[in-house]
C-alpha cells in the first residue's frame, strides 16, 4: 500500500528517462524516486508493439511490487505504444507519461505551428501528432524522426561540428516553414538544448517533455494531497537490467548531479 | 546430421552480419544461407558478457537444430566475449567467427602497423588486439572504438558530410601515427569503405572481415569436401527475433541485392 512517502516511480528503456528524474528531483526536491533503465533490451523504438507492451507491463509490475505512489513513463516509445497497457496494470496507481505532458504544454503555449522531432518509433507511430490535434485540429503540425540524436548524445558529441550538421541535416525544413515551437519528443534530446538554442537563434520555444512531465507529477500530488512532506531531500534508487557499471559512467550527464548519489541496483529477473 | 547440401549458418545481434552474408554469397555461390539476426534484443554491445554468451548460445542451438554444416559468428562483439560458448553448443560443427578472420588476414598483409576500429564493445574487450600481438608481438596497434559509425549506417548517412566528419573525429590520429591498415572491426563499417578510401586518400589498406571470414568459409569446405556441388544458386534464409518488416526494409543496403531474394522469417521462441 502507498504513502505519502513512497516514492515515484519512473522508467524508462534505459538510461535517457534520466532527464525526466532530473526534471522531477528539481521540481519536487522531497520526493524519493524508484528509477528503472531497461539497459538490458534498450532500445524499444526498433522494437514491435506488442514487445513493447509486453516490457512495460513487466517494468510496471516491478515498480508496483515497490509500492510507488505514482508512476511516470519517461519513455516516449512506451508513451507511443504502451500507455494503455501500463494503466491497465498499474491498477489505481496515477499513471503521467512524456507524450500526455508535451502535447498539454504546447498547448499551453498557445503557438500554432508546432514541429515535433523524436526517435523513428516516436514519430511513426504519431503519438505527438494525434494528441495535439485531438485538442485543436487547426494546429500545423510537422514531425520529424532524428534517428542519430540518441547516439550522439550518448557520445558526449551534443554541441560540436557533427551535432550542428546533424541538427541542419534534419531540422532546416523547420527554418522555412515557420515553426514556433518544437517538442523534444525523446529523452536524450534535452542535451541538445544549447545546440538548438544556437541552431534556431533562440527564436523557437523549446518544449522539453521532460519538464513538463515533472510538472504535471508536481500538480497531481499537490491536487491529491499525495507530497511527500518530509524536509529530508529526497533520494533515488536506480535499478536496471543490464550493465550497471556503464549506467554508472553516463548517469552524471543525464541526471546533472554527482554520480555519488546515485545507487544502482541489478534486476536480476530482466530480461 | 549435416551433409554438402547443408546450409550455412550465419548469426548477427541484428542486421549487419548481412554484409558477411554478401560476402560468403560472393564467394560460396551455391550455398545455402541460414541467417539469425538477433533484432529483439540488438544492440549486443550494451550489454554483459555473460547475458551475450546466454544469447549467443541460445542462437547456436536453433541453428544446430537445423542441422548446418559450419556457423558463422558475423557480429564482432560475440566473437570477442563469446566465441568459446558457441564452440561449445555447436558441438562438432565448425564454427568461424570474423574476429579470428580479420586478424589473420591483417597478418597475412605483411603490415605492421595496424589500426582496429569497432563498437565501444569490441575495442573494450580488446580481442582484436590481443589476437594480432598472440601472432607477431611486435606489431603496433592502434585501436578506437567508432560508436556512431553504426547509426550513421543505418540513417544511410555512410557518404556525406555528417560521415566526414564523423570520421575524422575518430580517425584523424590513424593518419599522423603512420596506420597501413585499418580491420573494420563491425559488420557496418564496409559500408563506409568509399568514405574510408577518400578520407585517406587510398593510402591505407581496408581490412574487411566479412570478407575475410567468407575466404576462411571457402578454405574450409575446400579442404573438408563440404561445398555444395548443385549447380543452382544458394538461397538465404532469413530468421529475426523482432521487426521483420524493418529488417527487410534495411535489408538490402547491406546484402546488396533485391529485396525480393530475402525471406525473413519471425522466430517467436527469441527473446
Amino acid at each position: 500500500m502507498s504513502s505519502t512517502t513512497s516514492a515515484i516511480g519512473i522508467f524508462d528503456s534505459g538510461i535517457g528517462g534520466l532527464t525526466v528524474a532530473k526534471s522531477v528531483m528539481e521540481q519536487l526536491p522531497n520526493e524519493n524516486i524508484i528509477y528503472f533503465g531497461d539497459t538490458a533490451r534498450v532500445p524499444y523504438g526498433i522494437k514491435s508493439e506488442e514487445t513493447i507492451q509486453k516490457y512495460a507491463s513487466q517494468i510496471t509490475r516491478f515498480l508496483r511490487d515497490r509500492e510507488v505512489k505514482m508512476i511516470i513513463i519517461a519513455c516516449n516509445t512506451v508513451s507511443a505504444v504502451a500507455a494503455e497497457a501500463v494503466s491497465k496494470k498499474a491498477d489505481d496507481i496515477p499513471v503521467m507519461n512524456v507524450i500526455s505532458a508535451g502535447t498539454e504544454a504546447a498547448i499551453a503555449s498557445g503557438l500554432k505551428n508546432i514541429g515535433v522531432i523524436g526517435t523513428l518509433a516516436t514519430i511513426g507511430s504519431g503519438a505527438y501528432e494525434q494528441a495535439l490535434k485531438h485538442h485543436d485540429k487547426n494546429l500545423i503540425v510537422r514531425s520529424k524522426a532524428c534517428p542519430l540524436m540518441v547516439p550522439l548524445a550518448e557520445e558526449g558529441w551534443t554541441d560540436n561540428d557533427v551535432a550542428m550538421q546533424t541538427l541542419d541535416h534534419y531540422l532546416a525544413p523547420f527554418k522555412s516553414n515557420g515553426v514556433e515551437a518544437i517538442i523534444l519528443g525523446c529523452t536524450h534530446y534535452p542535451l541538445f538544448k544549447p545546440a538548438l538554442n544556437r541552431y534556431f537563434s533562440r527564436k523557437l520555444a523549446l518544449i522539453d517533455s521532460a519538464d513538463s512531465v515533472a510538472q504535471m507529477a508536481k500538480q497531481y500530488l499537490q491536487n491529491h494531497n499525495l507530497q511527500n512532506c518530509s524536509d529530508k531531500p529526497g533520494e533515488i534508487d536506480c535499478h536496471v537490467s543490464d550493465r550497471p557499471q556503464r549506467f554508472k559512467e553516463l548517469a552524471g550527464r543525464f541526471l546533472g548531479r554527482p554520480l555519488s548519489e546515485i545507487r544502482v541496483h541489478d534486476a536480476p529477473e530482466f530480461p
